[in-house]
């Protein structure tokens, strides 16, 4: 049974679906009704509906309903949980390839200093 | 049925579990064995199996066996699509705030040009 304790685990889940990150991609560009979100979509209204439900889930988009239209927000404050794990990531990595190479920097080093 | 065909799907997929993403995290620090990364994991060996399984489908880890010893080996190459992913987003997420910026800029400059 999924446990979605770490918002990570639903955000990534999120972003793992194409549909989704295309909605991503077009709440980049500014706030979008449901009905703009669906038009690039070969997909029915419920099922555009049940993506966007995933992504208001896991806190990566809002949406505010006036009248009959819905438009959706993206938060990019929950896309940078994602990066800052990435980055952190990265940098350990990072430090882990200096570590090696220094290393072999070491193993390298001649002993008698001459340079054949 | 999921349809993989986009390295993100499964890639994001992978990152969505909190077991797989700590698995990352000992790689960040240099290779590791089966058994290392399964100590501080409370689960039994074939679920870290079936895991590692997911990273390395997904090209996040590689492993190679040496008699009995299984290592694996971060392909930060791998994650580092993620990283793009999400920094394309953030550009034009940004871009789009700049312009949200401008147009507000402009709603607010002062017709007469007084400061009150």
């Amino acid at each position: 049974m999924p446990n979605h304790s770490d918002p990570l685990d639903a955000m990534f889940q999120a972003l793992s679906d194409p549909a989704r990150r295309g909605m991503i991609d077009r709440l980049c560009a500014g706030p979008a009704s449901v009905k703009e979100l669906a038009a690039p979509l070969d997909m029915s209204l419920p099922s555009v509906m049940q993506h966007l439900a995933v992504l208001e889930t896991c806190g990566l988009v809002a949406s505010t309903k006036i009248g009959r239209v819905r438009t959706c927000t993206l938060q990019p404050e929950t896309l940078s949980l994602a990066e800052q794990w990435l980055n952190a990531r990265r940098i350990g990595w990072n430090e882990s390839l200096d570590r090696l190479g220094s290393f072999l920097d070491a193993q390298d080093e001649p002993r008698t200093g001459d340079d054949t």
